[in-house]
């Protein structure tokens, strides 16, 4: 079993604001799926919420569409080759838990599947947006419930060592950034946010 | 003048597909200004396209929403002290560029003020979706010119040495991750995308 512990919700977006390459999940029926997504951001603080990009031709939006949720994960480097795999399979071809012996717990408050290993889980139903979904294959969701392995994030914070479990960066082809040294700044003024500017 | 080459467009995406922290400028008749996003994303590869969300009370977007145009730009570490001053700071109360000694020069494809000393740059034009904008301060764009500090990203790829210059991950309070090391994984199969899964 995974090690894992809840975080609350008001801080469920720190598990994402520094720009991971995720892994989404779905259920729908007795079916699980799991792919990867550069393209995810936090969108909300309280309640949070996520944006996500699925591709019309993945099994997961199908999944998503029709149960109304999903979860994004953050792998850390150790992932980074199921990454990449679950990334480049299809879920209509192969089931992926079982052709990369890849292991899940399911969520509390959804049916998606959460896959062993990762530093972090947000379980999310979807706000439908059918415009945005069909135009620009663009997913909102409202996290419901998140978790975190806390070697890593704790106490609201992450928590990550020299030689420690780090989120996944993706560029292109193959090609990954480890996150790297953590670091403070001063503004000497208030903390940032997108609701300053 | 900070040293800058033009990315083809259908690369534009690498420039934030690992998902750094970003600042948001625009320009309105005279008037410009500057703001901090740790929420963004590309949304689509060519033509390359990205998310961002603005809070209802920033000057930014109401001179987005009035122009019609902005621009993403990925600031270093070096700016990370500067990434918190314009993300705490509102442009209704100083002009950042000169409260902050910034320099900038204007876009190419667009009046955005494109600041100095940045690794990349991106000039986009609002896609206007006023139901995202109004419901979720969501904006989208298509990016018409994007451009790159050749010492950091050139031939469509990132080369960032161990002493480097590197794009800043922001997370809260002041806390950052600095880009870490860059490593390559094999699915032994095509590459991922979003639209495998």
């Amino acid at each position: 079993m995974t090690d894992r512990l809840p975080v609350p919700l008001d801080k469920a977006y720190r598990l994402m604001n520094h720009g991971p390459t995720v892994l989404v999940s779905a259920r729908h029926g007795d079916a699980v799926n799991v792919m990867a997504a550069a393209w995810s951001m936090p969108l909300d603080f309280a309640p949070p919420k996520v944006a996500v990009v699925l591709d019309k031709s993945t099994l997961t939006r199908t999944m998503v569409e029709a149960s109304g949720e999903f979860a994004l994960m953050v792998p850390s480097r150790e992932l980074a080759q199921l990454t990449l795999q679950v990334g480049s399979t299809s879920g209509r071809e192969v089931d992926k838990f079982a052709a990369f012996g890849a292991g899940y717990w399911t969520g509390e408050q959804t049916g998606a599947p959460l896959l062993d290993g990762c530093l972090a889980w947000l379980e999310c139903r979807l706000l439908p947006e059918p415009h945005i979904q069909d135009t620009y294959d663009l997913f909102l969701g409202q996290v419901v419930a998140a978790w975190a392995d806390p070697a890593v994030f704790r106490d609201g914070h992450w928590v990550t060592t020299d030689g420690g479990p780090k989120s996944i960066h993706y560029v292109a082809g193959g090609h990954f950034f480890e996150l790297g040294e953590a670091f403070e700044a001063s503004a000497q003024l208030p903390e940032p946010s997108n609701n300053a500017g």
